[in-house]
C-alpha cells in the first residue's frame, strides 16, 4: 500500500512568565540550542491539548493558553523534515524547570534573546511585532508581561 | 520500521467573491453535501501555496490570500481521520467554476448558508462573528465583500 506522505503537524507555545519575560528551552537532541517550547502533535490529540502538554513536559509549567499566533509551514522552516508549526500564546506563574526535551531553560525579554534554531527566531520577531502594532490581535495578549 | 501516526494537514479557504458572497462547494465525494473548498497539504508545499492550489482546482478562480484565520484540530472535526485544517480568507473575482473535487458551487451570504459537512459550519460561524466583532482582526479584510 503507497502511504501518501504528508507534512508533520508540530505546535510551539510563547510562555509569557509572569513579570519576567518568556521561557526559551535548550534541546537536548539535534538540532541543538535555544528554542521555543513544543514538539509533535499526538493523533486524536488537539493542537491545544498538545501546546499544554508540551508546555508542561518541557519547562514543568501549567500554561493557560490565551490563543492561537500563527501557523508556520515554509517546507524548510526545519531542516529534518517537514513540519508544519501552530505557535500559541500563553501564559503562566512560576519557577520554570527543564525537562523531557529540554536540557536547560531561560527567561527573556526582548532586547537579550539567544539566537535559536529552526524559524524561532522570525516567530519571536512576528510575536513582538505584533503584540506592539495590534494588541487588539488578541484581546487577552498584553505586551506588557 | 514503526511509522509513528501523526494527525493529517490540510487547508481550507473562505474566498469572498467580489460583491456577491462566499464560495462555497458541492463535494463529488464522501461526505457529500456543501463545504468550504480545500483539501489536504502536499508535503513540501506551504499552507499558502495548498491554498491557493486548491482554490484553484475546485473553483477555478485566481485567490489572493487575505491572512490566516484559524486553525482547526478537534480529533472529532473530520469522521475519516484526524484532519487539522489551517482556515484561510482569500478574495477573488470573476466567475466561478467547480472542478476537482467539486461537482457543483455556490454563492453565499451569512443569510442563506447551506448545511455544511465536517465543522464548516462553525468556521463560517466564527468568520462571520470575527468580521463583525473585531475588523481590525485583519487589516485587510473587510466584512463588506
Amino acid at each position: 500500500m503507497t502511504q501518501y506522505k504528508n507534512p508533520v503537524p508540530t505546535v510551539d507555545i510563547i510562555i509569557q512568565l509572569k513579570d519576567r519575560g518568556i521561557v526559551l528551552i535548550e534541546r537536548k537532541n539535534s538540532p541543538y540550542g535555544w528554542a521555543i517550547p513544543g514538539g509533535y502533535v499526538d493523533y486524536g490529540e488537539s493542537l491545544e491539548q498538545a501546546a499544554i502538554r508540551e508546555a508542561l513536559e518541557e519547562t514543568s509549567l501549567k500554561v493557560e493558553l490565551l490563543g492561537q499566533f500563527h501557523t508556520y509551514s515554509d517546507p524548510d522552516r526545519d531542516s529534518r523534515q517537514h513540519n508544519i508549526s501552530t505557535v500559541f500564546i500563553g501564559r503562566a506563574e512560576g519557577e520554570p524547570k527543564a525537562s523531557s526535551d529540554a536540557k536547560n531553560l531561560g527567561v527573556f525579554k526582548e532586547e537579550n534573546l539567544p539566537v535559536l534554531v529552526f524559524d524561532h527566531s522570525k516567530i519571536l520577531e512576528d510575536y513582538f511585532q505584533t503584540m506592539k502594532s495590534n494588541p487588539l490581535w488578541c484581546p487577552n495578549v498584553s505586551v506588557n508581561f
